[in-house]
């Protein structure tokens, strides 16, 4: 099974902690606010505007900064994912 | 009888609880954000933008995750609907 | 006497309650929130935009779902009428 | 002297209580939001969109049901007006 | 010295209320509310949309009716003047 | 060293009560609100809208009048300057 | 590891005190409001307007001034960073 997202949607996956010190990043603030990391497993096929198809600037697989309110929590045999708004990613870790 | 929705307009009916076990998707969150699952009974002709007609991206029969309180609940021959814009579809779940 | 709305607003005549039983349309939620069933018996000629004019999606006669308290009420030789915006019809029912 | 609208505006004179009646509409509502009968006097050239002027819909001497509470009064050689944008008129009653 | 108005502003001089007399405008409703006459004195060159200029619709000496509170006063060799955009001007009076 | 404004920003000086003077502009109302006289020390390349750059209004040594509390205030090698959008820019004084 | 930042936004890294010194700025107004320097460190590929990508005005090792509070903070490899839209940067600082 699989979840397809509409127009500009992204479904991502949350990294765990370990995860994120192993990559270097710490997240500063508070915990409220404070971004959030994650791994791409699905990718809208892009909205439209003005008639034409806005090509998506992220794919499945990339790891990326989210803010950590941004979308809708789901839970998918057994995982938890996220569906958010491309707009709502703020970068790509590589 | 049938209901035509209007624009980018959406007909879908709720899945019941025992279906959305069977489909392995358990929803998070308390149960008044969290999104629920559904199949499209009915897709309007798409938006007009700029004078073109956008192709909507659900068809009949597609299964979605929508946000709860998106749309409007109608019944319809004992059956009850909501009738929803796309953008407040999530995601088609396969 | 006729009532020729502007731009993309539609009249309509709201429906009776036998009406609506006949059409086997019930509608849910309390009396505040519900739609309402109407029928078509004007349309305007479509809004303008970027200078082109946007074809109408109801014409007269149509079955609609519309908002309880979208538009206007006014009465016209001793009819009630409702004007209101296109957007602001649900779905069209048949 | 005369008005001259600027862009989508209209100058209208609202018809006296007597003239309603004469025209059998009946306006629904309480009298804070009930909309009014009017007759068109001056029409803007229209608005300018995309650098085209959108051609106006109503025209002198057009009764026009509007919202009571748009535009501005003003007085003019003893006589009361009413200036409002074209959006504001709901229907031409004919 | 001179004020030159950027983009769509406008700059007018209000008119005292003899001349208001004279010209036999009475403008209605409460003080706070009820929009002046004023003197065009001087127009920006047009705003820019999608790259091109639109041509203003007022010109120097042109008398107009502007909301009271729209714009800013400033005062230039002892003449008090309004600063504002001409979408805040309501009509020319002729 | 130098500071460039981005898209459609200006940087200004402030000019002193003195200089305001002689220019012979007094600007009315309370401190708050009135607006000020400064010289326009640097120009951005101005906004670019529908993939055209539109060309600024202002170029620098303009005397120009703006909303005293737009933009953002920094000091720059002793000398204090205000940031700003140059539609917040009024007008032009020669 | 790198950042690379989505559509229009940019990464940044605050600028020390001691360097801020060196440069001759000092940003005036309370410490919550006033912007800070920063050099560009890491920059989107453009936002898509119309189905264009338009190109970015900062380029890496920029000196910028920003909104003290826009953007988000996150810390890499032990350094912290902005992530922030090239609209909340208010003028390169050469």
């Amino acid at each position: 099974m699989r979840i397809k997202p509409l127009a500009d949607r992204v479904v991502i996956k949350r990294l765990e902690a370990e995860e994120k010190t192993k990559s270097g990043i710490v997240l500063t603030g508070s915990a409220k606010e404070r971004p959030q990391e994650a791994e791409v497993v699905a990718v809208g096929p892009g909205a439209i505007v003005d008639g034409k198809r806005i090509e998506m600037e992220v794919k499945v697989s990339d790891k990326v900064l989210f803010s950590k309110y941004a979308g809708t929590d789901v839970k998918l045999d057994g995982e938890e994912y996220v569906i958010l708004k491309q707009d709502d990613i703020l970068a790509i870790v590589e």
